[in-house]
């Protein structure tokens, strides 16, 4: 074992097929200038005038990273990324920056304005990548009372359509978050309550307002239908839209929650996390179940994703953390996550290595735990991992 | 462009004059040592026979960096850096600090304890740089009840005094925060609750009692006023003295507010935020009208600001992230508060630079937007900013 | 003074004699490969089988720096290190470890599962340390309800085997974090109040259930007795096992109380911290009682224990800032704690010197100040600190 060199280590980096257990599809269609700053920040306002979203981390990073895989420079401006983008057409860009991605496994939550993004298929076909499937709790009531569902029948209903619906999916989701925030009555609600609750809920979509499910009996009634149904659970935590109340959405308030579900053995899965996942990683050590990653987070702060990286390696054994992107849209968004952990990774788990505090060899371990195996532990992939002793 | 060096990006960052855009007066007079103490931490308790405040990150700083303006070597003890102020004088201390800070225009809050310190023309006499005035909304409450406002015309004389006293400054500044915390009830008070409170509030004037406005009703109508009057709103955020209740500070409390305002089209300043940083940078990054400065902390952390500034650049559009010092009283604090956010752009950028990062040239350009562009835009102070195109 | 070279700063770093200022006993017998693992970590949880605590922060901390300790070469596999240290015996591995800590030192806490670790004599013996104790407050309480004291004469018992027990202890330490968190009324509650908690609570005791003391009003009985008492008293304070709910351990939330005791001028230690750390350092600084280290935090968060330290130098007087291990069990722990936080020194003010940002000299006092001088400042532990004038 070479002392001087990190080369091992960054080849593994660099090489390491990822599995990508939180993302969306990438864009279908071509968008305007517009509309993809839109998408390149949490805000659902529009930019105002007198700035652009580029000039932001996230700007930044796309400018270095994805500009040299379009055949331009690093650091291209802004004008000159979006005319090339342009020129190449939405096909071309898709497929140069989601194959260099490095992704060997999407598991893909499709619950998100799908009819602007690849499904399953097509995301597939244009990175060459496995796909999994991720299903969204929240959409499946929201189809059902499209349908019209009636009150009496929404519980079994639910039940029996989520089991149809996730019969070859590796896992769920919940925004509860969004809806509601985590500091919510943890115990199951009874039959009787979700009948009620639906029962307001459906007077109002028949009453042609929008089929959004936002009840918190309901919201509890489709969680504890995900724990019943056995998958790993997904959770949106912490950061996101302005919808949500970033202070409710720290994940301490569901320490109620996971004590009751410990019986059920069911995995939970806490997403992104910024700014709280230092209080993610304190759940992923004292709670067996539960586990966490930094997405998201890592796309939207950059250069400073190396930070990040680092506060997400504290408190949580190695087996508990996972990588995502949550790239939804825009296929910078799919690259970045990939290159912006590599990249974090390489800083961190190379000074690591070179002041002699980890050895290469577990680091090199540490990669793979991190970006591929862990994932294919929890939902059951089928990968090839290697040995996990240390 | 040179790929080896970053000396254009250090000479930018020295070289930029700031606006401070949330500041106080310089002492006018001499201050005794233990006063000097007192005045280099946010405690109000006197400090303790064992323990001097220079043994602090900001006491260290005042040592690194004052000194050599003084004629002593870096890191002079603290005893011959009070004798050599002394020595000096307050004029000449002053005047030679104020000048080494490199700011180009003072937005002054004038609000607190003016008695003793410098007021808009001696700021701008003894530094040489533009001055401007920010205008503190309890100040002006306060200064009514101490002219015997009855409560029935309490309302109407506030909007009409605040109209004649904001007349040529650039903003107003809410202590709420200290007051009350932002956890309060977001709607605007009515006419009616807003006169019974003051009826309450004058009657303890009357009797005697301090002229301090704490009633909520009373605080949240003047930051609705303050609203109404159309200028950037500086609010008082995170850490402060121990009047305040640091967990009730968290700017994500704000949130119910900050969406009623949104229609009015205002610009909310978060300023320090210290420790909750990272929060304002969210809200930054998705509400169009909110901003926010690491300042006060900056000090305070002296060399471990340059993990703070760090912090500062995440979530939110570089556009939305402002310089201040915070300083009130000793020119030490005007001076580092400048000197340590330089120090430590040229740390974090000049890292991100070296390791190809982020361009020099962009660097530059957010050094200049952070440091002036975007104070000069939202205050509209008329400076000639330099183009912000990517 | 040489302004090339830091040696004297290691040296000092290495050299000095911590007060290891709370700490429990080490483990006096061998344990089974599953229970050291869950005793490297807060979880209360077996460790499930698809994963070794070896692969986190701490595990690979102590085989970086423990392993060497016992003959092996630094990062040696967890077989190899488990292998040998049971061929080498408890009694061989705790000196070793103890005794290479380099604690002038341990402040025992001996309220917690004594019967499995070294009492103070032990301790003593096999580290060649001073030992002094710190009384844990809730235990005094549990053995007087085991010994059957009446509803009636539990306050006046409480109080005077209180002075009995700590009549040669230094400090005592509270869990009402554990037990009820910080969210509590922080009033003294009154004779008849602690008589009718104590008559539920001793009522159950009598019927057989556990000894355990959780009622608010004992526990703040029991806090309030120890400010009477007058010794510094210590605070679990953030991170722990599942028992605590973190969102309530925030030490932000005992400002009430922390006023309300002010005036009797008792000294208050935040223990741990983790990751509310920013805020005991805001807390140290405006209260002039107040205390705070990063311990346990250090050990659990390994190699990132450098940004903890770190961050745990921003708003705190230098003067507020202690060290210790909350070591509990396994000797490693009680090294890794002092050898964790010397490297973390070395890399934090090494570069901080070196950058020219603080002098050689003033670092070396602060290590001094903050591994030794403050303690026996506040414990009155007549040690020989020396001089603390900048």
């Amino acid at each position: 074992m070479s002392t001087d060199s990190i080369d091992r280590l960054l080849a593994a980096i660099e090489e390491t097929p990822l599995v990508d257990h939180h993302v969306h599809g990438a864009l279908t269609d071509d968008v305007a200038r517009a509309s993809l700053e839109e998408l390149l920040t949490e805000s659902d306002r529009p930019i105002p005038p007198w700035m652009t979203q580029f000039d932001s981390q996230v700007g930044f990073a796309i400018r270095r990273w994805c500009a040299p895989l379009l055949d331009l420079a690093p650091h291209a401006g802004a004008d000159a990324y979006f005319d090339r983008r342009s020129e190449l057409g939405t096909q071309e860009v898709t497929s140069r920056l989601l194959k260099s991605a490095g992704i060997g496994h999407f598991l893909i939550e499709t619950g998100y304005r799908g009819e602007q993004i690849h499904g399953l298929a097509g995301m597939e076909s244009i990175s060459g990548a496995k796909v999994s499937e991720v299903v969204r709790l929240e959409a499946v009531a929201e189809s059902l009372a499209g349908e019209g569902v009636s009150a009496a029948d929404f519980a079994d209903a639910y039940i029996a359509r989520l089991a149809v619906v996730t019969q070859n999916a590796v896992g769920v989701k919940s925004i509860i978050a969004y809806r509601l925030g985590f500091d919510f009555a943890p115990e199951r609600p009874s039959r009787d309550e979700v009948a009620k609750a639906a029962a307001s809920w459906l007077r109002l979509v028949t009453a042609g307002y929008s089929l959004r499910i936002s009840d918190p009996v309901l919201l509890r009634f489709l969680l504890w239908s995900g724990v019943d149904r056995g998958l790993p659970i997904q959770l949106h935590t912490g950061y996101g839209d302005p919808d949500l109340r970033l202070d409710r959405c720290d994940p301490l308030l569901l320490v109620p929650w996971i004590k009751l579900i410990e019986p059920y053995m069911v995995d939970v899965l806490l997403l992104h996390c910024y700014p709280f996942h230092r209080h993610a990683g304190y759940l992923a050590q004292v709670f067996p179940n539960v586990y966490f990653d930094v997405g998201l987070g890592i796309n939207y702060t950059g250069v400073q994703s190396v930070q990040l990286i680092k506060e997400s390696m504290e408190l949580a054994p190695f087996s508990k953390i996972l990588f995502s992107s949550d790239a939804w849209g825009p296929p910078e968004l799919h690259y970045l996550g990939s290159r912006l952990w590599r990249e974090g990774m390489k800083k961190v788990l190379g000074a690591w290595v070179r002041d002699g505090d980890w050895s290469e060899q577990d680091a090199i371990r540490i990669v793979q735990m991190v970006g591929r195996d862990n994932a294919e532990r929890v939902y059951t992939l089928g990968g090839n991992s290697e040995s996990r002793t240390a």
